[in-house]
């Protein structure tokens, strides 16, 4: 009979995990639109000036500074209007000493003026425009340059392009930008009795729901899942498809992954690679698999669809996102007192479905193999290792799924 | 010349939008592999009993519970094997008094057991399994439904579907599903001087950033953006625009909302419809409108990139929301000290662009119409429309972009 040599805690899983991780280093090119989300693989350089020239950044007139340095109400100043400036057009007229020049929101500054003053503050009769108070030099003006300087870098390698700087690449004119590929994670549901959704099944086999959410947890990550068959518990087979998924940037395994006698992993881990560990202080989710071939970092999960999706929460999704170059995902959290005592497992690292009702987290785990533990819950809480009981009105940190 | 008349604040503001939100009615059919952060638009009905019948819960021995309900250590009892289950298969093997049958993971519990010992508490000699402790009925044994019930409603119309309720859905075997159709934003930028990204531009030009950032807003959030050609600033074109975005769940015009000479929404609007409200105590993005045409409502932000898409955090994104039956995004939020003082505007509530740098919240905001102003920003903090001035070293909330 096998067994478990010795179980390796969360966070030693997680650091083992991450020295094994390397980051997709593949670029492609996509369309603007496809943009938001993806990691760039490049430093953006401007082309150009944002604004080209000095704008002004109001509805008024364009003047210099100096012409009502000593405006009042009691003495306000006037300057003659010589002209406007059209929107989307370089500027014809001209401001000198004693004139001013009707600008628009966005419009370049006619040459001579330095600052704006808007409309609301000012008088207009015939061709003279009463002004009230001084401007600055500057004032009112986008000058030339201040969003993205001609040179700059606005955006670097290993940005995350947020609805923002997918602004500034428009802003550039890009219509493309090359960003790092998502990384592909195969997914191999295993098990002789497990059958694809959509085939029709005998009353003792079960429909896969692993590959389902595994491939979610990717999908939600910046990930790209690439399924594969089912694949029943036999050497040759798993082998088969672990060898058939040696392009991915990483293979996850789902069933396997315990000591019993269907439970093929590691035999077949340990023959083709290296098993980094085998069983982790968790529940649930302890027959945990981590292994390395060619390089290459293989997890495998047990079949059990909470243990596997749960796992996939505490291990696939930051394994994803260190693939995809994206930053540590915060699941948003939220307090709640738990609505009844609950009893942990000392020395293992206790992941409890919760659901939120009233103010209240009500632990809503059945077993690890009811998929419902998890989506009757809206998020769970994580007991640690040295925690033997939780009372009813404890204070607890509700991590969300959503 | 216009001017607004009042403004609103936000909170009225937001409340406004919502009376006049109608979540979108409309259903389609997805594959189970796009079905993750949809909604549902139907109860799902469990058309069998998961799992069909009682299953093993461990790798062990199916017995009697009565039959070794006095063993012990000292008095162990001994049951005799008289066959084992095969996985995804139909038990042919019954176990009587006395007796006992191997059983794995998952497979169903043959005739006549109730409770499952893992073969770790046994002892296995010829045909003979001897066991050293008592376990209760039903011990390590799923039981039939108790996932879920055959007539159950596991999932409700109206459920976001995360990966555990996709798991669900594998669990009953649907390969597709009903959900709501994703609302469709018709955005539209205007501007005589904004060009298209991806066209040649004159240098007095600029390229339309709007319809990039709010399309990102409204994908980040689950709706379709519609993203038009770039109209001027003509009250045909601009009605035109409206009317041929009529089918779309929200039309959203960037560009002409303001009080100057080129902002012809509030005309435009005030004739074909009915103006929610224009003007909001907020900076950025005061020049703000809202109307109700035909029922449906009509968002005109102002033109600068910056104010345009804080203005989306603030308004488009619930609306999207509300639209595509979404829950209330909490964007993640951390704490961290002001790097130095600010003066804030009172009467308005401001949206303050941060980086955050050493665990410190460091203003960027330049001028509205600098996108920068948010690109280099990991988030933001809203100054209350009562607070004139922030101080260096005050703690701060700060909401994060990503």
């Amino acid at each position: 009979m096998r067994t478990f040599r010795s179980l390796i805690s969360v966070d030693e899983a997680l650091r083992t995990i991450d020295e094994h991780i390397r980051p997709v280093d593949g670029a492609e090119t996509v369309g603007l639109s496809e943009a938001l989300g993806r990691v760039l693989s490049e430093d953006i350089v401007a082309g150009f000036d944002v604004p080209r020239r000095d704008r002004s950044a109001m509805d008024g007139y364009a003047v210099k500074a100096g012409d009502i340095a000593r405006a009042s109400t009691s003495k306000p100043a006037r300057l003659r209007l010589v002209g406007s400036v059209a929107i989307g057009q370089v500027p014809t007229v001209r401001v000198s000493a004693g004139e001013c020049a009707s600008v628009s929101t966005g419009c370049f500054m006619p040459k001579g003026a330095d600052a704006v003053v808007m409309h609301e503050n000012t008088d207009l009769n015939d061709s003279t425009v009463t002004f009230y108070k001084p401007v600055y030099s500057g004032e009112n003006v986008s000058a030339k340059g201040s969003d993205v300087k001609q040179g700059s870098t606005p955006l670097h390698k290993g940005d995350v392009l947020t609805p923002a700087k997918v602004g500034v690449l428009a802003s550039l004119g890009k219509a493309e930008v090359n960003v790092f590929e998502k990384p592909q994670i195969a997914i191999v549901p295993t098990g002789a009795e497990i059958k694809k959704v959509g085939s029709s099944i005998e009353e003792a086999e079960i429909y896969d729901i692993n590959s389902h959410t595994l491939a979610a947890v990717v999908e939600e990550n910046g990930g790209i899942p690439v399924v594969s068959d089912v694949i029943p518990d036999e050497r040759d087979r798993l082998l088969g498809a672990i060898e058939a998924n040696r392009k991915c940037d990483l293979t996850v395994i789902a069933g396997g992954s315990s000591v019993g006698e269907r439970d093929l992993m590691y035999d077949v881990l340990s023959k083709r690679g290296e098993v980094l560990f085998h069983g982790v202080q968790i529940r649930p989710g302890k027959p945990t698999i981590c292994a390395v071939i060619d390089g290459k970092i293989l997890l495998g999960m047990p079949g059990h669809p909470t243990s596997c999706l749960s796992n996939a929460y505490i291990f696939l999704m930051p394994m994803t996102r260190k693939l995809a170059r994206l930053p540590e995902r915060r699941l948003t959290t939220v307090k709640a007192k738990l609505s009844r005592r609950v009893v942990s497992t000392l020395g293992r690292k206790v992941f409890m479905t919760v659901r939120i009702r009233d103010g209240e987290a009500e632990p809503v785990f059945k077993e690890s193999s009811a998929i419902t533990s998890m989506a009757d819950a809206d998020g769970y809480i994580v007991i640690p290792e040295n925690v033997d009981t939780m009372e009813k009105g404890d204070e607890v940190e509700v991590l969300l799924f959503y």
